[in-house]
Formats: structure tokens, sequence, C-alpha cells
């Protein structure tokens, strides 16, 4: 049987390299085409040394594929989805373009107004755990983006069961890397190692994505989030603080993990685990870590994730769902250990 | 006149080599006698190659000095310290030993019992900010933790004017060098390099001195805080992110703004800032930035705190407290600006 | 056909939690055992969380395999490797234990006595690009050390065809994962970052390997080397910078590339590259990048090569060593590529 | 006496911001006017907030001063200087521009004919320990490379002495900030971050003036100089390993660092230490640590030295020159110790 032809359209940013480093290794799918504006006409190898063993040269257009990953800023996500979806090929879109479901929030949110709200309609939210069985049968699939992975895994079990009182807050730590390849003094390394600072103080564009789908999990609530998103000096990783009260503030510790341990039962990429995890422990992989906690001075739960935000953030889960997508094993490709240290 | 002279016991940690660093350029003070247990009997340049200008043996016990500073740990600092005040010796207490007014806390946080709660009694809090004139008129000073001096210093304004519900999370990043310079895996290189992950979930012994002052600052109130503190990979540097709701949750932010700036005026150490601060702007510095903010989404203050840890957050606020203890000049000692990048 | 079964001695150490990463993944043969003394009895996945899905206890003893690697230190690992030769069990030795074919130089540089000269005589040197066909047959591969791999394959190509001067200089500088897991001051996470330190100044223990290695290459020679380490603030990389006299200081730089290249060819984790390389582009692989150029102006051979310390410095290369042992793809196992950035 | 009066010429680089810093605190003077082309219109204190304290605004011109400092790029350094000089204002440039007596070399290494050959030959090589007694006497100081100050320190008592051949190896090891504040992907934080490359593998800038200074040192030999520079992941510091066969190989340690001590008996910053000096032991002060040793396997010289390039690699030493130009105590507002760890 042949191969899936996949294609990425934008590799020359982190997620985009991210892929195809992953996508090369995959047993079931073929990387035949890769897209880039200013690269173009350059071999993969020239942009990237690590990947010198892909023999690929970056093309402005992309090739006849079965299944897009674009890993295009949105807005421009956007538009080039659309004649795809158009001809009927499957896209994974690594942008926010198609994450929002009230087309509405886009201009308010992202500065445009949303060019195709009947196929947003029809896209689905690319978390595979909690949206497994439509992602099976989309054609556009949004893939989330890397601090609502962290926040929404870290959260779901609590909101879904109504333990917590829906007014959360989570404060989540990024590596760099979240910022991309595009230049900027803040992520200029002289100024961004030995520092951490705190960013979109009002408001990151990832709030709306995480109230969504938080409602989405329990629509009886109206959820009321402070996410505060802060920059600390190693190239991946996020971890997510979540805090929010407990309904029963005395809850064992050992009752909230089991119960947490029993919702994501079977996850293939959803570890919850027994001491506070460590954004390393992820490094390369696809993993979420997540070990909730109960403060029982205060009656809040504490929930933490971790997670590599080019992997489970980015590239891994929009492998993750191409596999679901195309019934492939959900860990093809996806098989790495962490790198530790 | 004859200058002040100052003895470090335990000069070999970090907030003890800090202090020698500082003290050795201090106008107004000689550094007359430094001590260490495994270290006594060597040059203080054999162990910190870059003070070798300050031509000084490491002994076992304190020379005949004005003011001692402790920089040893808890238990044992109430230990050398009892004698010294016992002979009239003016003291700055870096351990935790006599900052929690309630000697009964002792016990619960720190695995002793208190060796003198009359003692205790007559010791001030040190955090000027606070305590101004009673330090000024001490003989002991505990010197605050780095971490409540972070939190208290960010939230004190609108604690203090009553504007937040007593619901407080502090979610705090601090650099590694705040775990000290004793080997233990999670500070080897190695393990700490590119990676963040939270400590002490189940209460640090931090946060009783933080409600204990909370407290003091607005009696009317009993406050219910979460403190988690998280391990970045930088040697200095604390950032703490604290939330609490606002009774006025459309409160503007100039109007909160100018509110924290009118609390701390004439204050020389504590910057109001107009954007969210660095930790890195604070480095080697007695500073702590303060960026205070609402969330008029929610109707949260977030207020955010940089300082460097072995700074304002131990050595040079010890510094500052013996100036104030001594009516010397308040900055005396710690002109230097913060070193960037 | 039932898979091959390895065992890792003393797996709690960098090269040892690495064999175990790799070999979890390999796909002929199958990890049964791991031994460690502080461990045992402990789960794998306890002391390294990031190896949960490896589902084995650490044990004090090895059971019995096919295969075994030993991560022990040097002296202990000759030792538990003995009684294994004598039973027929074939051993790669990531230690030095093995590796310098004149025992007498073990008192001077490892300050042990050798135990087993007859079988040190046996065993071969585990460098594949050297001595393939001898590992091939061979029963204990000594596994080189980090430094003389990288010193060695930047060299080869020049020192085999005679087209430098046995007068060399090699300057390497290594990431701390180097120095091991075991504590130590200079690997204090504070100490070691955003520093960079020269050590072994008088004669690191990588040197008599380094030598002992180039006089097999081109005996003609009697080789002067300085072999100069350096310490630098990442977790894994070995950048070495290899310095010698040409012969024909004129020699083109097209000229010399295209000769390494063609020393190497077919090697399936040497890459003579066209630009200078950097350590991050192996990180987590297999790969050695070489970059050979002229410096016109004093007709001196600069040879650089980048690798990861803990891979082909070390358990990637004892793999594939097993790999030639038994006859599986010499790539088996080791086929990911690094991760980046 | 009214305090001389200092400005900066492009404020906005990191040896521009270093000065500020340093020239804030200096006693002797007063920075008056600070100038920048992008910046200009802006308080210092909004471009870089660790100097909130100074009260200035940048300007497109600089203001009427006693002396100026000119952190300009080269070429458009002595298109400003010009002027300047000619109204007899005396200069310390940071650039390139007056550093090579020869200006046919400036065609070769810098890409432009210089426009003042006459000027050129009156400026001095602002490197103290070289040239004290002409700094004192000069109008226009050409402030060192920081790679040339690192190796030049290192080599000098060898090579003054005679003690070593002509050939000599410097392989020099460099943090990011010596790249600049201008943006640069191989100076963006993921890739710069966990990663250690060579560059300028074909002849750095700063190869001539080492070589010059060198031929000023001991002009009986003719030099052959490889110089490889390294970027290292930590914002400051440079260590340079300096190589070169000594005419008596046998030369004992102690007496070789006998030697240094004596050549630089007396000089504040130059301090030749009795084990290998770390990059941090420098950082934020003017120090220049060295460490010279014998490898009696080969007969050669290792010299390493240790500073941080912004401070005795740039802005320190530009300062420490015009405390020389001026009289002032040559280590006025250099005073500060280290900041450690």
């Amino acid at each position: 049987m042949s191969q899936v032809r996949v294609g990425i359209i934008n590799v020359t940013g982190y997620a985009g390299v991210e892929l195809a480093r992953l996508l090369y290794r995959h047993p079931e799918v073929k990387l035949i085409s890769v897209t880039g504006r200013s690269a173009a006409g350059q071999r993969l190898a020239e942009v990237f040394p690590h990947l010198a063993e892909i023999d690929i040269t970056i093309t402005p257009e992309l090739d006849e594929v079965d299944v897009a990953f674009s890993a295009m800023p949105h807005k421009a996500s956007a538009e080039v989805i659309l004649p795809l979806a158009e001809r009927g090929i499957k896209v994974v879109d690594i942008s926010a373009d198609f994450r929002l479901k009230d087309a509405s929030k886009y201009p308010e949110w992202y500065d445009f107004a949303h060019p195709a709200p009947d196929l947003l309609q029809k896209a689905v939210y690319g978390l595979p755990e909690f949206h497994r069985s439509e992602i099976a049968k989309a054609s556009l699939v949004a893939n989330p983006g890397c601090y609502p992975t962290g926040a929404l895994l870290a959260l779901a079990p609590a909101v879904k069961k109504g333990l917590v009182h829906p007014d959360i807050i989570v404060d989540a730590k990024s590596g760099v890397s979240g910022a991309g390849r595009t230049l900027s003094l803040s992520t200029h390394y002289t100024e961004a190692v030995d520092n951490v600072r705190a960013y979109s103080l009002h408001g990151h564009r990832h709030l709306p994505e995480i109230i969504q789908e938080l409602e989405t999990l329990n629509p009886s609530f109206s959820f009321s989030v402070t996410f505060l998103p802060h920059l600390m000096p190693t190239s991946r990783g996020i971890l997510s603080s979540c805090y929010a009260r407990l309904n029963d503030g005395k809850l064992a510790n050992e009752k909230v993990r089991e119960l947490y341990r029993d919702y994501y039962k079977g996850e293939p990429f959803v570890r919850v685990v027994d001491s506070p995890p460590e954004t390393k422990q992820t490094w390369g992989s696809n993993l979420c870590l997540i070990y909730p906690t109960v403060d029982h001075r205060t009656g809040r739960l504490i929930a933490i994730s971790c997670l590599d935000n080019l992997v489970k953030g980015a590239a891994g889960q929009a492998i993750q769902n191409m596999n679901i997508m195309f019934s492939f094993p959900e860990t093809a490709g996806l098989e790495a250990l962490p790198i530790y240290p």
C-alpha cells in the first residue's frame, strides 16, 4: 500500500521544522513537499542543518498531497487553507484561524474578519483528549495553541466533573521557542537569558480558546479565567500552574489524583504523575504530564501540567490529529521517549 | 570617626558571600570578621576567587564586632545569635529564626522549638518599607525571606487600602541561587538547566511569614493565601505574580498605579513601573520593581514584582536594615545600578 | 526469532539512563535488566520520570543477558566485566578500563593496576570508523571516551594521509553532562551557568587514548598532543577545535573537505559539512559533524567536530558497537534526527 | 572644582549602555549627553529600564562635552569623531577605527578606506597595560577589541620576554553580548542557547590588532597567529586559551607564574591567579584574570585569560583609559567587585 503523502506549508518556523523532523520518521506517511516564502529554492538542509538527512527542496507552492499541515501565521493560514479545503485535501492547521467557533472573536482577538465562517463551523478543535471522535471524521482540524493544550488538560477532569468554581487562574511559564523563529529584542539571547517576565497582561490570544473549551466541557458554567503567560529562559517547555477553588476543600490528594487518572485512562500521551512534573521530562516528546493537588489550607485545587510546546503544544499534537484522521495508530511517529537531561 | 566593625557568620553560603561583596565597598563600615565551619582557616579568596581583593581569613568564631550578620541555616542561627544578643551586639539575622512572632509556628514549620521566645518578641521583621521606624530602634532584625519580600511588596498597597479580597494567590518564580550553595540533585546543572518545576506544593516555609505580615498590614482580614514557588533556570531573580479579586473590578490601571506610587513615595529601593518588569532589570541591585494592573475581564488585581533574591531578597536588604539601625544613609553601599544584560 | 536480551550495569548515571532511553526503542533487542547500587529496588521510572514507559525495576545484580553495557566508573567496571567475560557474555564497556592497550598506563592515568591484562589485549577500541571489522568479531568492546571520539574523528583523515605535522592541539568544549550525575560544586547550577572554564590543565585522562589511536592510524609518527578540555554551560554537546600544521599550507579548502568526505564515505554517523557546525545540530542523535578548513595565513589545518557527548560520545556509540557485534543494521535504534532548537 | 562633562555617542548598544551604567556612578565625571539615532527623543530609562535612575534624554547629536566615548559601529565612528577631534575634544573610541596603525589594513579587514590617516597616527591603542604613558598624553584613544584584550594580556609576558616561538594559537570563547544588540538569527535565544560554535574561520577582524600589538611588544619576531573565536551560551565573558611552544619546554609552572606576576606588578586590573580562572569570576568588573601554565608533555605554554567582554573588553577599559587621560585615579568608577554567582 502506498504511503500517505504529506506536505508542510511554511516549514521555516519552529513548528514547521519540528513537523519535518517528526514526519520524516513517521512510518505511515511520506513527506513530499515543504513550502516557505523567503527560503524557497533552498534545500531544507541548508536552512536546517540538523535535517540534512531529509532530501527535499523548499518550494513556494505546495505539491499534490493527501494531507497538509499549515504552519503559517494566523490570517495567512486561512488564506492558504481555503483552496486546499475546496479541493478536499485534509488539513491540520497549526495557526489559530479555525480554533474559535464564534467567528466574531476574530476581529477582537486577531484583528481580521474571518474569511470563511462556514468552514470554521466544520473545523474541529484538535485536542484529541476532548474531541477524538470528531477529529476522526474531520477534514480540517484546528490544532490547539500551546498554552491552551497545557491549561485545558490540567483543568479538564476537575471542570468536567464540576469539582471547582468557574473562577480560574492559569499562570503559565513558556520557553522561548514559543515566540517563534522571527527575531525580536525580547527573544534576543542576551535579553532573554537569565531573565523571567510576564507578558500580554491585558489579554493573550489564547484566552478565548481556553474559555471556549472549558465551556464546551461544562456548559453549566460561565468561566472567569485570568490567564497570565511568562517567558522563561529555556528553549522548550510549558509549565502551567492552574488554580481554582474546590467545592470540597477537604478533598484528599489521592482522591483527586485517582479521579484524574480515571479521566485520562487509556490516553496515550497524558500521564497523571505522583510528584510535581518538570518541563524537561517532556523534552522532544508528545507527553503531557499532569499533577493535581489540593491546597488544604485554602481549599484550592492546584493543577500543574508540563509539555513540550513544539511537540504536544504544536507539531506532535498535529501529527496525533493526523493519525486519528487517517486511522493510523495514534502514537505512530510519536514514540520517541523524552530526552533527559 | 572610626568605622563600624562588621562581621559575617557563615560567609560560605550565597547570602554570606553576597554580604561580603557588598560590605567590602560600604563606606561606613569595615568588614573585620567572617566565619565558616568547613572553610575555617582558609582565606576568603581561596573559597571565592571573585573576592580576591578582600584580605581576610575565615575563622571558626566571630571576632569582636559592632554588628553581626548571621547567614547560618535556621535553628543554628538562633544558637549563635543568643550569646551575641546578650552581649548587646546588634544583629541582622538572614535566617528565619526571628521572623515569626508566634513562637508556636516554629515546631510546625521549622521542626524545632524556639529557644528564645522573649528575644523573638523584641526582634523586628526587617522589611524597611513596612517597619522602618522599629528597625531604627531594634537590636535584632529578622531579615525577611526572599519570597516574602517580593510578595509583600507587590501586595502591600492593595491590602493596606483594602482594595482586594483577602483571598490571594502568589505564583513565584525563583532562580536557583535561592536554593543555596549546598549540593542537591535538583540544583545540579544538568537537572536544573532548560527546566522549570513547581515545588513545596504542600506548604513552603515562607507562607506563615507572608500571612503574618499581610495581617499586620490589614488586621481586619483573615488571609487565605496559596503560595506556590517555582524553580526556573537563572542564577538570580524572583518574579512574583500575585492575584486577588478587587472590590472594584473596574478600577482603572492608571488609578491603581498611582495608588501604588503614592504608597511607595520616597522609598529608595521600590520602583512602581509602567510596563511589566523583568528579573534581569534588578540583577545585582537592591531594587524591587512592581507592576500592578487590573484584569478587567475578571475584576482581578495582578501585581507583579521582580527583585534579585540575593540582594533585596537577602544581603542587600540586610545591609539596608543595618543602615537604618545605624542611621547611615539608607542607600549606603547599595548604590550600584543593576547589571544588564 | 527471539530478541537479543540486553542489560545495563549502573543505569543511574547519565550514560546509563541514555542507554535505557535508546535501547527501549531498539527494534532488535529487549532491555531486560538494569542495575544500580543505591537505587536498587526502585522502579526505573521513580528515578527517571521521563522513562516512565519502561516497566523495569533496578536490581543490584544483572540478570541473564546476551549482551551487557557497563556504565560503571573505571576500575569498578573491570571488576564487574571479568566474570561476564568468563561466561562468554558480550560486553560493551563505557568506562575506560579496556581502552588503553598498554596496561602500564593504568597506574599512571587511572591510579590502579589493570586486573586483566590478557583480556585487555582482546578488547577492541570501539570507534567503528576506525575498527569496524574487529568490533564485529569482538566479545568485549571498549567504548571510546567522549572527547577522544570528537578529536579522533576530526583528525583522522588528515593524520592517516599524513597531511599534518604530528604536533597537535585539541581545544575541546564540553557540556556539563559530561561530568556526570554525581554532585560537585563545579557542576552546581549556579556555579556552572553563565560560566566557562578550562580544566585538567596538567593532563586529562582522555589524552593517552587520543595518542594511542593517532599512532595506530599513522604509526610513522610520534605525536605531541596538547589536549585542553573546557566546561561550557550546556547540558549536552562537545565541540572540538583541532589545530595542526599542514605540510602543504596552501591546500585548498575544497580539497581538504573532499578528502575528508572521501575518507568518511559510507559512514552512517559522520557527516563532513560545508559550514561550521554547532553542537546543537547533533542534540540527541548519534551524529558527528566535521568541518575541516585551512588557515591559509598560517598554513594550519583547523578541524572542528561536534557531537552529543551522551550519544555518539557514549550511549549511542555503544549501541552502534553492539549493532556491529550482532550484525544488526548499524543504525538500528539510532535513527532519530537531532532535536532542534 | 567642576566635574568633567562626558558624553556617549550611540548609547543604545551594549557597550554604550554599559558605559552609561559605569559613568553614572563615576565620582569624577558627569554624564551629560547620550546620543542614539533610532531612540532619539526617548528617555534613556524607556530604552533601558535598569537605568531608570539616570535622568537623561537620548538626543540625535552630542552636547558640549569634555570627553566623548564613541560606541558607534566602525566607519561611522570615524565620521563622528573627526569633527570632535578637530575641536580638541578628547575621545575614547570603542570601535576599531583607530586601532590599526597601518591604514592600508582598513580596506582589507573593514571594507573602507580610512578617512583620516594622520589622525590615525596620533591615536593611541588603549591597552593601558601596554601603553599607559602614551594614553596619558593622548587626545584620541582607540579602545582595544574584546578578544585582543584577552589574548594580548594572556600572551604579553611570554612574548615580551621571548619565551615562546612566534607561532601562536588563540582559541577564544565569548558570550553572546559580544555580538551586540542588533538582532540576528545566530543570537536569537533559541538558536544560541545550549549551543557552541566556532565562527570567522577565515579570519576575524580582531586578528590584525592582535598581531600588531604582539609585534610592538617584541619587534624581533614576525608572528604567525591562528585566532579562532567561538560563541558560547552566556551573556558576558571571554575565555581565551592561548598556545605557544616554549623555548624551554621544562620551564617550571611556578617560574612562569612568577614571571607573569612580576610583569603585571602594580596593575590594578590584571590578576595572575593560582588556579584556572572562570569567566564568571569577572562578571561586571574590569578585571582580567590570567593563568599561565606549562604542558610539560609537549613543551607548550598554555596561557588562559578571562574577562567581562563588556567591561575590561569594552566600557570598563574605555573608562580606565579616560581615567589615565584625565589623571584620575585609574580605578575610579571601576571599583565594584565581580558579581558571583
